[in-house]
């Protein structure tokens, strides 16, 4: 990995308390790095951010259609949600009209980030399953496709036919064989890539509506199940939803580890960036300071404030300190 | 802030995932500088790491003998704790003792880190309040030195006899003028110094039983009392209380933004070290691996190895990678 530079810093009281270093970059149409901070070459896990790259074999094969899939069902796919009831009950229903349940799910149990919906769980002396998994969307497309191929239960399998046509897809948009795979939170491969491999794939789902071909209408049909269902994506307070919020047509997606990307429809473009320490502040406030120099987020507005100018309030509500960008990022 | 070094790395299936720069030293009797990594000279702020010099004045201004603390006060002065039955119940009855109560506090509520509390307090319907807050047990030193002062009930403002004797105890310990303060979570001052004055700091405290004089008297059952109660300090499964249970007369301390301390007596040294991006895991780590590299801590135990080789546990439970030292450190 090259060197990073410097993308976020946080302040208290005016001095620099913490500084984020990282890796990002901009892709145009035909897979043409437009912008680069830090190692564009850096070798990463994207893991959640490419959900929808993770998603393309579901609707390819036809078997999001077959089961009758609606375009919430795509968002959730692409999801990293909360486990409030929107999700777990749309997951549960889908699950459902496959005729499988909680126990088919590969991804482990997880608390939700809903903080109604882990009150509600503690309260009613339940415990956390499958379906709160921040993932279960992802899975619930797993195992759609998985009815649809006819292939065994083990769907999360590296060599299973379902992850085999996931790394198909993977190493197609990213324009590069995979050197390899970890495996993530919720148990899947997840393949790693270069960051300009990461942003190649963005801009390709960014410009997939003008293209035609199986894999392009799969991408652009995931798109606009992005940025239309903003609150399966995630959830209420989340970057991801408060930000999709903010823009029009423009798709983003976080991932573990500071992993952060973006599918500009209007402008062609997509956005990869990973911070190095892998510091969650800094990959949302990073991501917000690119949209915003590309003009598809309104830097003054009160989502993107919230990002470029994070405040850290204390536990009496003072405002003690930034999350901001480094001075000359972007630039 | 000089040039940060690599100290630790996040490892998923054998590729470096994320990595860790940060700053550390290690000091010994009288001050000495006796080894360093990154930048000694690092303006940072020791956020909960300094609490034990925060509890300076509770003992030499007599208070804490007057009010008939015992060293399990005095541990919980020093502790950010997890807000359990163990540490809530002892805040509870020190401030009862001082015919205070919860609101007198300044710290702010916040959810118990410990999830048997959390989920008693979601099942009672109950709510956060300032006795759960980690910081509780310093801001009741606080209100028992206040008592004794006879000063008006701001005790957490900056140029409170409180915040201006604590400052003085802080200077005098590090060496070194602090070229200002921020506002911590807990709402008190937290005072700026280099990494290498919060060193000499833990260096005076190390080599406190050796002297004489109210001050290095403090210092010494501040340091015992710390030591000899692991679990008021944190809590079960935190790095603070593992960490000490493991070593014999050895207090350690985190601090928010990935600060971490160490008091070594037998040896007259102290540590503190600063992970640039704040990054806890990481810290728990760096002071593990210095901790085992000076000898104090066998680096073979359990408690150690969860640190030095801390596995990453999907939520399925599988082992997805690691957070190690960086090839190299300590050395």
């Amino acid at each position: 990995m090259g060197k990073a530079q410097l993308l976020v810093e946080v302040t208290r009281d005016n001095r620099v308390e913490s500084r984020h270093m990282g890796h990002a970059v901009v892709v145009g149409r035909g897979g043409t790095v437009q912008r680069a901070w830090g190692d564009p070459a850096a070798v990463i896990y994207p893991r959640s951010s490419c959900k929808m790259v993770q998603a393309l074999p579901l609707i390819e094969s036809g078997a999001a259609d077959a089961a009758g899939l609606e375009q919430r069902h795509l968002a959730l796919a692409c999801a990293s949600h909360n486990g409030a009831a929107i999700h777990t009950d749309l997951v549960t229903e889908w699950l459902g009209g496959l005729d499988l349940g909680e126990d088919d799910l590969r991804c482990g149990p997880q608390e939700p980030a809903d903080i109604p919906a882990r009150d509600d769980l503690i309260r009613s002396g339940g415990t956390p399953c499958q379906i709160h998994n921040n993932c279960s969307g992802k899975h619930s497309g797993f195992l759609t496709l998985n009815r649809h191929m006819g292939a065994g239960p083990d769907y999360e399998k590296p060599d299973h036919p379902v992850q085999l046509a996931v790394r198909e897809a993977f190493e197609d948009v990213t324009g590069e064989d995979s050197p390899g795979y970890g495996i993530d939170g919720c148990s899947a491969p997840n393949f790693a890539t270069s960051l300009t491999g990461l942003g190649r794939a963005m801009a390709f789902f960014a410009d997939a509506h003008n293209h035609t071909g199986v894999r392009a209408h799969a991408a652009a049909r995931l798109v606009e199940a992005m940025h239309t269902h903003p609150d399966l994506v995630a959830g209420e307070g989340r970057a991801c939803t408060t930000l999709m919020r903010a823009m029009n047509g423009v798709a983003i997606k976080t991932g573990a580890e500071a992993v952060f990307v973006g599918i500009l429809p209007e402008l062609g473009l997509g956005i990869a960036l990973k911070i190095e320490d892998g510091g969650t502040r800094a990959a949302e406030c990073a991501i917000a300071a690119i949209l915003a120099d590309l003009g598809v987020l309104d830097g003054n507005g009160t989502a993107a404030r919230h990002y470029l100018d994070a405040p850290l309030l204390n536990r009496r509500g003072l405002d003690c300190g930034r999350v901001q960008a480094a001075p000359g990022f972007p630039g």
